[in-house]
This record gives C-alpha cells, sequence and structure tokens, in this order.
C-alpha cells in the first residue's frame, strides 16, 4: 500500500497519471499463473540463439530446443497424405493438377461439400464441422472395438488446450471453502495448474509413484481427496495418459481403479489422452478411460462423468501449428452440454484448416485408397522411430551414474531424475532458483541444450528432475544425451 | 433447493447418482452467458435447412444466413493470391510447380522460412511468429501515416475473439462494488457482454446515438460511467468502429472526445477496429484510435493505455474460418504486457495458417509483384460490391412503411429499427419472446431468411430492430431485402 501511494505521488509529480492497468490492478489470477514450458529457460534460449545469429562466442554452435513436445520443430517432416488433401482444400484450383492422388482429392472435395461457401474461409458451427465430428465418431468406435460415440457428444477445438480449458471453465464454481477442487497428477502438464490458477479453481495434487513408473496410486488419490475436502470441493480428477511429463502408459487395472475411485468420490473425469498413439514399450497397451469405463458396466457406464481429449499435435503427425483438437465427453448432463455449445460460440469456431486436418488424422487412407502404401510407410516411420529414441533416452540416461529414468512407455518425454549435490542446492538457493532450475540453466548456457527443470512440473520435495523430449533426430538424439550425461557430472563435481 | 433435494432422492431411488456436474453445481458464470448472434434462430435454422433436405414442404426453398459477418459464406470468393500462398506454405513440394507465380513463391519460402522445421505444423512463439509481427507493424505503420508501431508490443490471435478475451481477462479484478466495470455501446457485438459475463465484469452500457447515425455521445459515456461508479469501479471502455450491428464509422472529432473522456476518467480504451477496411459511406473515413491518440499529443499520447483489434475474418478477404487476428497494445505497462505474453503462453500459440495468412493481410503484394493487378482487382471488386450493397440495404428499407435504417457507413450489416403493432408485441410477451425475437423467428419460418433481432445486441427499451449482414450476393440481396419489407408490412397488419 505504501509503494502504491509513493508511485501514484511520483506519477503525479511528472505530470503522469498512474497507468490504469498494472500489477497492483490487474486480475490477481492470472498474475498467479507460472507456466514453466515457456518459461525463463526458453527466453534465455531465445536471446542465446540471437546472439549465435550475432556471431557471439558460445561453447556450442547451436540451441538444441528438447523442451516442447513439437516434432515437426525438430525436423520430423509431415506426413505427405495429410499435406496434399489440405493444399487442395486451400486452393481448390489445384483439384484439375495431376500432381495429386486421386483419394487425396476425393479427400479435399469432401471436406469442402460440408464447409460454408465450399471454402476453409467460413466459420464452421462453434461445436465443429458435423461430418468431422462424425468421422472423429467413427474413429473412436474403431480405436474402442465397437463401443458406439455419438458425434453430438464430440467438440472439435482449437488444440486440445481449449477443450480443456473450456471443461475447466464449467466446473468452476463455489468460494472459499466450497470452492471447485481440482485433482492433477505431480508432475503435471502446466496447463492444468495454470488453467486452475486463472479460472481461481483449487489445485489439489496427487503425486505419482515414480518407484512405480509413475504409477496412479488410488491410496495416494484418496490421501489427497481426502485432505482436499478441509478447504475446498473437489470435483474433478485429472488424468493424463500416456503422461506427460513422466512418459508411462498406464494400465489397464490401474484406469479401473482410477473410474471407481472417481465415481464413489462423486469426481468428473477429465482423461488428457492426447499421446494415445505415442505408446513404445513392449508389454504397455493404450487403454481409453471411455472404453474402459463403459466395459466396467454399471454403475460406471452410464452414469460416471467424463471428458476424453485428443489433439492433431501429437501421434505420428504432430501437426502442433495447426490447432486441432476434440474433447469427447460421456454422461454429460444433457443441459450442461448445451451450455458447452454456448461457451464456444462465444469464440465463434476452432480453425477450419486445423479441424480439416484432423478429419484426416482420424480418417486416414484405407488399404484399398492410393496413398495408403504412403502413409502407412510414412506414418509407421515416425513411430519406429520415436519408439527407437524412447529406449535409447532411457538407456543413455541410466547409464549415468547419479542419474535414473524410468522407461520412456509413451509420449514424447523422458523425466530422468537426478541427484543434485548439496552445495549446488545451496548456491541455487542463494540466486533464488529451483536447484533443477538452477541446474538446466547452466546446461544451457553450457552446451546449448534446452530442457525444462522438474520444478516446472511440479515433483517430490527434495527430489530433482529435468523433462527432455525425444524428439531431436536420431543422429542428434544420442550425442545429446551424452553430452547431457556429462554436463550431470561435471556439474557435481564441481559442487562436490 | 426443494426441487435439487427432490432431483436427488429420484435419483436415488433409480440407483443412480446425481451428476455431478449440473445446471445447479456448474460454473454460474458460465450459466449467465448470452450469445444471440448463434441462439434459438440460428438453431431453428439449423433444423430447417434439414428439413428441405429431407422434402418437407416450406414457403421457401433455401435457407439465406443472414445473421452472421461470415462472407465466404455467402459465396464471396476467396482472394487467389492469399490461397496460393497458402497452399504453398501447405504444401512446399508445391515450390516447384510451374502454376504458381513467383511472388507467391516468395512469399511462401519467406514464411517457411521463420517456421519451426520451416514448417505451418510447428508451434509458433505464443505470441505469434516475430517475422510477421513485424510485418503487422509496419502495416500499421502505413496505415496511420507513418506513426511508428512496435511489433514487440503486437500480439497474433486465435481470430480478434481470443485477443479481446485474454485483454478483458487481464482487466478484471475485485469483489462487490470494487469489481471491474467495463463500458461497452448498446448495441454491441455480443462478445462483449459473453465475456464479461464469463469473466464475472460488469457490464456498463453507454447508449449510441440512433438520431445520429450511431454516434458515440460523451455526454452519455459521462452518464454511464458516473451512474455505474455507485455499483463497480470503471476501468474500460470498449468502442467498436467500424460499427457491428449499428454499420457507422465515427469522426475523428467524436474518437477525440472519446479519448479525453477516457483519459479524465482513467479507463484503459478497446478498441475494437476489425472492421477497419470495410468503409463505404461517401464523407466517411477510418480513423485508428492510435494515430489520433498520438496526433492528439501530451497528455494523451504516451499515457492513454489502448488496445486496437484486427482480424483476417473481415475487410475484403473474410478469412473467418482461418482465426487470424491481433492487438496492438499501446502505452501497457511493461509487466502487465509480460503477465499477458504469459496468458497466451498457457494456450502454446494462434494457429499458424492464420498467422501467416494475416502475414498476407498486411504486406500484400506491391506494385511491382507479378500478382499485383490481379490482388488489386479482386480486393476492389469485393469493396466496391459491399459498397454498393451498404447503399441498396439502406435504400430498400428506408423505402418500407415502418422500417427506418441509418446509413450503412461500413462493416457489414444494416440494423433498421421498426415499428412492431401493440399486438404483435403482446402476443410475444405471451409466448415469453422479445417483441423481435418473435418477429425475427416468424420471418425465418415463413420466408427462409435469417436474421438476429435487436434484443441480442441490445436496444434502447421499447424499440425494436434486426441486424441484417449485406453480404448476400448481389443478385440475391434486392429479393431479399423487398421480401423481408414485405413479410414486415404483412406481419404489420396482420397484428394490426
Ligand atoms: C498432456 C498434454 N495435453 C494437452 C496438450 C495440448 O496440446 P494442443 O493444444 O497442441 O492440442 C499437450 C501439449 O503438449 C500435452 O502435452
Ligand atoms: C466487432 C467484432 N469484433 C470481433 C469479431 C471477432 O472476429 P474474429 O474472431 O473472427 O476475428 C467480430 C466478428 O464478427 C466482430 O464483428
Amino acid at each position: 500500500m505504501a509503494l502504491r501511494a509513493c508511485n501514484q505521488s511520483q506519477a503525479t509529480r511528472n505530470g503522469l497519471k498512474e497507468k490504469v492497468l498494472t500489477l497492483d490492478t490487474m486480475n490477481p489470477c492470472v498474475r498467479r499463473v507460472e507456466y514453466a514450458v515457456r518459461g525463463p529457460i526458453v527466453l534465455r534460449a531465445l536471446e542465446l540463439e540471437q546472439e549465435l545469429r550475432q556471431g557471439v562466442k558460445k561453447p556450442f554452435t547451436e540451441v538444441i530446443r528438447a523442451n516442447i513436445g513439437d516434432a515437426q520443430a525438430m525436423g520430423q517432416k509431415p506426413i505427405t497424405f495429410l499435406r496434399q488433401v489440405l493444399a487442395l482444400c486451400v486452393n481448390p484450383d489445384l483439384l484439375s493438377s495431376p500432381n495429386f492422388p486421386d483419394d487425396a482429392k476425393k479427400r479435399a472435395e469432401r471436406i469442402l461439400q460440408v464447409c460454408g461457401g465450399h471454402s476453409l474461409g467460413a466459420y464452421s458451427i462453434s461445436s465443429g464441422i458435423q461430418l468431422i465430428r462424425e468421422d472423429v465418431a467413427r474413429y473412436i468406435e474403431r480405436r474402442d472395438g465397437g463401443i458406439p460415440a455419438d458425434p453430438n457428444n464430440i467438440f472439435l477445438s482449437t488444440g486440445a488446450s481449449d477443450a480443456i480449458v473450456t471443461v475447466l471453465r464449467l466446473l468452476v464454481a463455489g468460494e472459499g471453502r466450497t470452492r471447485t477442487g481440482v485433482l492433477i497428477p505431480i508432475p503435471q502438464y502446466p496447463l492444468y495448474s495454470a488453467a486452475l490458477a486463472e479460472l481461481d479453481a483449487v489445485q489439489v495434487d496427487y503425486y505419482l509413484d515414480e518407484e512405480h513408473v509413475w504409477a496412479l496410486d488410488v491410496a495416494e488419490l484418496r490421501r489427497a481427496v481426502r485432505q482436499a475436502r478441509d478447504h475446498c470441493r473437489p470435483r474433478a480428477l485429472c488424468v493424463i495418459n500416456p503422461g506427460n511429463p513422466t512418459g508411462q502408459v498406464q494400465t489397464r487395472e490401474c484406469i479401473e481403479a482410477v473410474i471407481r475411485f472417481a465415481f464413489e468420490e462423486r469426481l468428473f473425469l477429465l482423461a488428457d489422452e492426447v499421446y494415445q498413439d505415442n505408446v513404445y514399450a513392449e508389454g504397455s497397451q493404450f487403454h481409453s478411460f471411455k472404453k474402459v469405463l463403459t466395459e466396467m458396466g454399471p454403475p460406471y457406464a452410464g452414469q460416471q462423468e467424463l471428458a476424453s481429449f485428443h489433439s492433431a499435435s501429437k501421434g505420428y503427425m504432430g501437426e502442433c501449428g495447426f490447432r486441432g483438437g476434440y474433447v469427447e465427453v460421456v454422461n454429460m448432463d444433457a443441459a450442461v452440454q448445451q451450455q458447452m455449445v454456448k461457451l464456444m460460440s462465444v469464440r465463434l469456431c476452432p480453425p477450419v484448416p486445423g479441424q480439416a486436418l484432423l478429419d484426416l488424422v482420424v480418417n486416414p487412407p484405407a488399404p484399398s485408397d492410393p496413398s495408403f502404401a504412403q502413409f502407412q510407410a510414412e506414418k509407421q516411420a515416425v513411430l519406429a522411430e520415436l519408439a527407437a529414441k524412447a529406449k535409447l533416452a532411457e538407456q543413455v540416461f541410466n547409464e549415468a551414474p547419479g542419474i535414473r529414468c524410468n522407461p520412456v512407455q509413451g509420449a514424447m518425454y523422458s523425466f530422468p531424475r537426478m541427484q543434485l549435490p548439496p552445495r549446488a542446492v545451496q548456491r541455487a538457493q542463494e540466486l533464488g532458483l529451483a536447484p533443477d532450475m538452477f541446474f538446466c540453466l547452466r546446461l544451457l548456457e553450457e552446451t546449448g541444450i534446452c530442457v525444462v527443470p522438474g520444478s516446472g512440473f511440479g515433483q517430490r520435495e527434495g527430489t530433482y528432475h529435468f523433462r527432455m523430449t525425444i524428439l531431436p533426430p536420431m543422429e542428434k538424439l544420442r550425442p545429446l544425451l551424452e553430452k547431457l550425461s556429462e554436463f550431470h557430472a561435471k556439474f557435481t563435481s564441481e559442487y562436490s
């Protein structure tokens, strides 16, 4: 207060009015938001790149962005069929060109047929183009062994991010001790903590079990929800499977237990399944919450409320820039679902090129189509390379003293735990930094490798991690992993 | 309460638990949101289209969507150059095709060069691709006669909608009598009322002056802000210029007066300038708030906080589906601006194809480029036809007894005022409908013409309007305007 008053009088002295919008007067919820994946590390990486371009000498020649799950930024090529159809949709003059396969043309025509004015440039209805919602429903049915999906329960979105925030927004209510609490895993994908802070909901942490490949333990969920009931009203439970940043793939038994728990505790389930096509480890398999829920039968099927999210940003296509995504809601109250339609219509519609792209992802070429063979080959090549890289990351890190890495069963990240010497921890504290942030900043300055500290995702007190994507091309990944391990050894000896 | 208890016991009787998320438990702010542009009228229009397809007999053969500012949905063709460049960006294999002009190829290469992995499929930085922000800055400088624009003050967005909601989100704070109040015009574009309801801010209405072509009157602003101070803290003022739904273009004098008022009253200005290229009337000219503010000099320039919004959805290109837009902030507190960057990064980035498209809009072919002539011709043709349609709408409506229409100086809408006979008003009240909603629903059922009632935008008590876009193709527009006028006459005599 004293400070503010002083600012004001100073401002007046200079003949300047104080700003209307300042840190003091702005939305306090927004101010509380933290967002690590694009935080100080990334800003510093940008600066370093600029310095390199300006010819400043560094102990490395390029910055390697292993901080974000952005496959194409790391050199992965787009899948040919997807881009052919999209180019035809963008510029239908090309439909007469002999350089596009017939099935690509048919698919482009099928999409344009259902666009306003037969153009990607028209708004779609807010929940997304009906035909595409139908294609998504059929994709889900195939994925889930025939369990029906209703297109009316599917909402296309601006990336999965948008759908996740929309569902959270619906769930937030109450004040003080009745505020909505939402259970999220720790470590988590920081969209969740950021959205909950912004919405002024209560973040309720449950810890994944690092000793058991980041399994989800119902006893821990119970602890979290019971404790939370003292100060808020827990109403939703988020699960990320396959996990980001943790890379685990939950077992079917675990998912069943989570569903029983959510049902007993009356929690709306949010299943973030954007990595459903990214499963690499032998013995691991993706089980959708929808499928498990349905197969569990009554009282779960037909009652337990669920929202499942998917995205065009991940999988084998990695088309992050198009911002295609969807949510399927299951057992949602019909009136609430109407409210969701209304909420989405305020922002008009998700990007139509992203909708079109999503359509191709959920409805890829069939074996009889001319593009099938190439499509399949490209898709398998990407997934096989990701699987090899997942294994490599685990292996190299586990060879390094002081680093221990769970198997990367799925998703796009390794999340190794590292030991940091007490003197390094102390030095970090002197600098006002989380110890693993200190490590990651030093790593970046000395090697150009950009990874995100575990503290950005949450971790058990006193443990230290970093998240590194497995996306750099194979020929770069091994030297990168080794360089990182060496740096850790050097850092450790420096502070021992 | 009684009802809720009863639901619950009934649910329990059936062995069903009550849903976690219901109208009673959901976010009450979301529940309060109203959104007319895509409300009941549009739902009914969708149903009618379906019935027509199923062969149900109607007094019309097609539904005409004159309810939404979506040019391409109404048959406007995309601008060739924009789609050529975009197709090249989507599918860079086409860069070797002889069927694209050289300047289109150069532009595509220039954009891809600055995309992660040289692909539209990578995430961009959250505030948008730097090169495109620089192009936007140069566009603004040209528009404003050389007044400098800083790319760091420009944030690309998912349509203007996204940017508007983001700035409002920053502004919202306080509780009870200190809640943020935001002044919005009545009639307004309902994104504003919806976003304010969702954010639990206070909507403060100021009425545009219908008798003076919807001018913005500072006395009315003053009345609104003074009254609002009793129950909230007014902190921002939105102006839509050219106006939606009202189609006026504000004079420079008026804008100066608004800026002085905002400065005196300490209001953050939001200038919704998405129709800046849509000015038709002789004597009307677009003046950006930024330019006027800067030219007013101290104390306004350098102090008055402003956010100005633009979009790729309107203008001559009408590329709504791509969701390209931006906001330029002026005199924003540096720390708040950093908070804005953080807030935007939570949702990762705006759609990259939309960013690319926006780049072409702000940086069109130069006179020396091979595509210039065609680009210019297409652009001028669209704008000339819009101007003719604006005039036609005004003229036909003003010939109809009981309808009075202000000149459509800009934007894409006519917003005529109509007389409704007292018996029609009474009948509407019996049906629980706003009288103009009753009129519009009847109009839709009997003619297939879909327009939005004035009550969806707000209007002075006891006055009735509808908003009709001027976007249907010329050959359809005249019969449409006449049919609508005739229907009004028939409706009037039916209820007289
Ligand atoms: C777990 C998880 N959920 C959601 C998202 C959001 O992705 P998008 O908005 O690009 O679909 C991501 C992106 O990295 C993610 O990792
Ligand atoms: C006044 C006004 N502002 C903003 C918008 C949002 O447009 P978009 O989100 O498509 O850029 C519209 C759309 O109709 C509008 O009329």
